[in-house]
């Protein structure tokens, strides 16, 4: 796929970062809306790449659509390897986070994680909007598992599908507004876009709410370039240490850093 | 791929429960050695069926692999959709467990979260014993996800590769002995085999340690029988409901169940 | 008491596993009906002892009568003790459990510890339905001993009494189902009958929620022969270790195990 | 028996409080010594009655012996219903101690949770010193249990037994010493002395640790003048609500409360 | 300031305790009221002296005023510090708790840590009854920094602020009622009263709730009297160590104990 | 006192931001390497100013000194107040900060909890080095005010004064290490320089440890220009919420904010 490249400058490739954000589904419009709020997040001097695979599912919304959407995401990742400084994976539940953090030596940064890590120095308590119900249980599972549910208030449906998301702006600024009081009530003092579809209310859900609301794209874009700036990139040896190398039967997708 | 299947008699398939138990990874060695376990743990009424997948790694040690593993394993599944009763994935890190317990209508059962559950019935904490320090923090991150960390004493590694596991049989002996005593220093009553080599070694080491072990593989396939016996399956529409029906681009691995 | 024994066979004896299901209250129609819930869900190997104590309380509602009913608890398992290969004790909040591991190197299961065992298997998190609001801190109390609190989302009071429980099976339901639909708004994916006078109900609860409904009695009785078959048992030197042998003065109920 | 009863002035009665102390085990040097004790640690208008059963075990090391010992405990306490204004079960693991709270109307107070209430206000985590490793992971079970394990270091265990800790105190002192600075090294600041075997050494062990360390029943005693004086008792309609009245089969020790 | 002292007799200070109960605001009717509850708390032998600072914040509903209000507390105990048996900190939040617990070589007892330790011993879980929503939060940061959030049911806001507490006494009950249902129906067994205006209520509520309601005050003078008549208190090495003496530049309020 | 300005050219100041990093203590050589540190971290179109209040202790190593500097922080705050775009706390116990984040409406960060907000991005779990013993336990109870205690491996003393870390580079880094080896040993994958006067072997380390290591005062300062490039703050009405305006008796030090 022909990927978005924002400030291809060659002074940002000298001094800045070049941050690779993958959307790991298929949606071009998806990709598109995620590419400007990458591009206006960025700092002068970093160059962002937006790409998403050419297979896989075109909206993620269960472990198993994670699965089928892995493969094509880290084909995606592949073909920008040892070419960029950092990767972003942007899709809210952190789909393929973990492998990635295996197989690149470069800082990977899911949007989820990074949400959650700077949601503790805005606000006591934070709650991620969902668009679908089924969602709140997954989120939830996430929370507990990076060990973060004690900042957590809570997960919050607004009821709306992704695709009514796009559809009807001003009903979706209701429903999230809606969401966010019923998590206010719960103790929520940020808010979390638990869906790349959300991205670009933030602004005007904050004016609403009367609160912190984090874009999730835009946030890990710039804690990706915060990571590298430092020089820092995940402990290679523990969690996330480098797979070793052995035998794999079959032409798998998503098998390209096997030969590592 | 020629599965091996045990009982496979009128009765069985008449009264009790066809279990299908997936090795996620290539190896046919591990596979037999599965089956075994598999079929003496099973009940006279079961009919035990041990099957993994064509293609992938011939072994699971990091998420990257996982990830390789899970096509494969979602492949060799739905060759047996609709009949089979239940479903057990034979590797402790419980791999692709999430998105089959999704597709799924029938009982998927992982060999860790199973452990986990009928150890906290055997003893105040439980330790897992695994290979290489390598797995320890995905243990505990596994542990944490499924909210179990305050029955957990400590995941504890033998040093030993899963290579080594099978070449001096002895040697694993005294090694898993002193890794399980440096486990009951820290607490631990009851002790899990994390890794699917380690299968066999139970009753000598529970010897040794004058501790119940668990073996997991025999102990997921006695769990599938008696969720199955109680008529109960996973819930279908939470964490794991079924996944809706949309449109995937590309041929996939791993996207046997997309037309469901 | 003349206990209620199904399946005397010797092959039963000979191959399978004869498991005690102690009803730790002296009421016999609550006896009786654990007896029909065990015998139906016991496997075909399997003999099915059910009793119940000459003494202590009719029903089981408070600490108090927790330990009122060990004494005959304890004597009436003392009267099976080398005779049995496996005791479940069948009241949910797991009056006498601790004791009886400690005396016992069969494995003795409880019925709340073994559904909240395999409720992590079926779903996110599980709801524990009780008569009446006086069970809720105790339920409570008993997850948060067990550890399992990360796991749990509520525990909800039917407001209908043991005795309600069996007079109006209709309202029963209706009742039970609206505790299961408030249950659900908090995040509930598997139901527990938290009272044995619910037995009998799961299946169609189940239907009703649409969702996996545990009955403890025939899940412990399940995972009772799980463990044999296994040949595990509950840690006999730790939490649950042996008791020391020691003077006890005067002629104790419920002092059968002391000369052990 | 013949109670032990310090300060039985008018005064007391009139203006103070009368605190029972039970020592749930039937050693009576143990109970004089408990006696010592809690007169030293009673205020002047504080009236102290020690007792303890006629039969039940001598000293109590296990769950078994806790059930053994509650229905002696709950006779003793019944002899003085009505006659005294506070409770204390002096045996560190709080045997019997939810069932008093729930049959009496005035405080119960057991000498380990009130041990670990005083300690959140005197250092950062506490640690509990045991005799034999047996109670390591019954004490780690109750501090879960009551929700504190957050502020708990260590439970150590001396190696002593309750007899061992009679005959000679010097080694007894070298003995808690080494595990109170065992415990110091896993960033103990309080140490609570987890069994009544152990009163007596409080002080000569604070000196040599430098830290404070707390003799449960002298701290229970206080404790229960301190809720007595507030006017306050435990709550009757919750965890610990007075039991229903309902029908006993037989003539049970223990049963002393049913007829309230 | 003229601080009130109550029991100022020989026989107090030979035997008993002087206990320094310190408002750390400027308010003299909040500080009389708090003398009233500090004596009517007090036992006979215990003498009461109580002050605030000159100068301050006349409420703390704030961190930012907890810092204000910090220096003259620190200054306002320098002026007892060798005269007094302990010091109570007489503002819920416990601001200046932790530099007291330091520089001081008695006990120092904050009335919220004091609550929660004896709440533990009187329900399942409490409650803080709060005034206004600002300070839910801060009451929710407070209990999870001491560890204690397993046993808190919830923080609930009556809504009223501290003016509106003293002006309408008959709408105070109401509302701390109303608040206290609320508490009621999310599982709260006691009551903790979470602002000082709110003292001289609990009684009233108490019957009206028909459960436990701690004055904070009262309760903090009990437990320091009961701290100090074991001879405990705070360990001086680890988390309240000691400070250092170093260099202070500057005329600073609050640097009392700087000399020390 | 005349601050450190880097960068502060137009540019900056239009598109940029000018960030605040306020060294807590007077030491004038400590903040002058930290505004090094601060300007090296900085990116182009952020100006750094760094300064120190001129009264107040020298070294933060207790909570009694956490308060003697929050005033001199506050007053060195409140003359920038309306000129910068965010602030950073620059001592590694984030004293003053919760006052801070209320008095402000620009983000307020401090070091302490951005680097465990980014260390959770980097590892499984996270060490804490600090200076001397005394700083264990203050760290620890940070972290679990913070609620990210699952994410902590342990906090580790190097053994080396403030002074010490100054005196021997070398020695220091030997020290270091050592310590990051002994937290290794105890599952930690990124490292936390938890003292100011450790900045500057962040490299060095990361290299002889093999893992990431956090330098706390250039991450936080990433950290505000991240928060601030997203055009978020902390959440004004909840935990942080600004102080109501009242009545401050006395002219106290550190109350610059109170007329806003």
């Amino acid at each position: 796929m022909v990927a978005d490249v924002a400030n291809p400058s060659d002074e940002a490739s000298a001094d800045g970062a070049r941050i690779l954000v993958v959307n790991p589904n298929t949606s071009t419009e998806m990709t598109e809306r995620i590419a400007e709020t990458a591009d206006r997040a960025a700092g002068p001097q970093t160059e962002i790449i937006t790409d998403c695979p050419d297979r896989g599912p075109e909206s993620l919304e269960s472990f198993y659509e994670y699965h089928l959407a892995t493969g094509g995401l880290l084909e995606t990742v592949a073909e920008y390897q040892g070419d960029v400084d950092g990767v972003v994976v942007g899709c809210f539940g952190d789909p393929g986070l973990y492998p990635l953090k295996e197989v690149l030596n470069v800082p990977v940064v899911g949007v989820a994680e990074a949400s959650m890590g700077i949601a503790t120095v805005l606000g006591h308590r934070f709650s991620i909007l969902v668009a679908l119900k089924r969602a709140v249980p997954m989120m939830e599972n996430l929370v507990r598992q990076y060990g973060l549910n004690q900042r957590l208030a809570t997960v919050e449906a607004t009821g709306l599908s992704v695709l009514d998301l796009e559809r009807d702006p001003e009903q979706t600024l209701v429903e999230l507004t809606a969401a966010g009081e019923r998590a206010t009530d719960s103790g929520a003092e940020v808010f979390v876009l638990g869906c790349s579809g959300m991205s670009g209310y933030e602004e005007e859900l904050a004016n609403r709410l009367g609160a912190p609301v984090i874009d999730p794209i835009a946030n890990a874009v710039v804690t990706a370039e915060m990571v590298h700036r430092q020089g820092l990139t995940q402990n290679k040896t523990g969690l996330w240490g480098t797979p070793p190398t052995k035998e794999i039967r079959g032409d798998l997708l998503g098998d390209s850093f096997a030969s590592e």
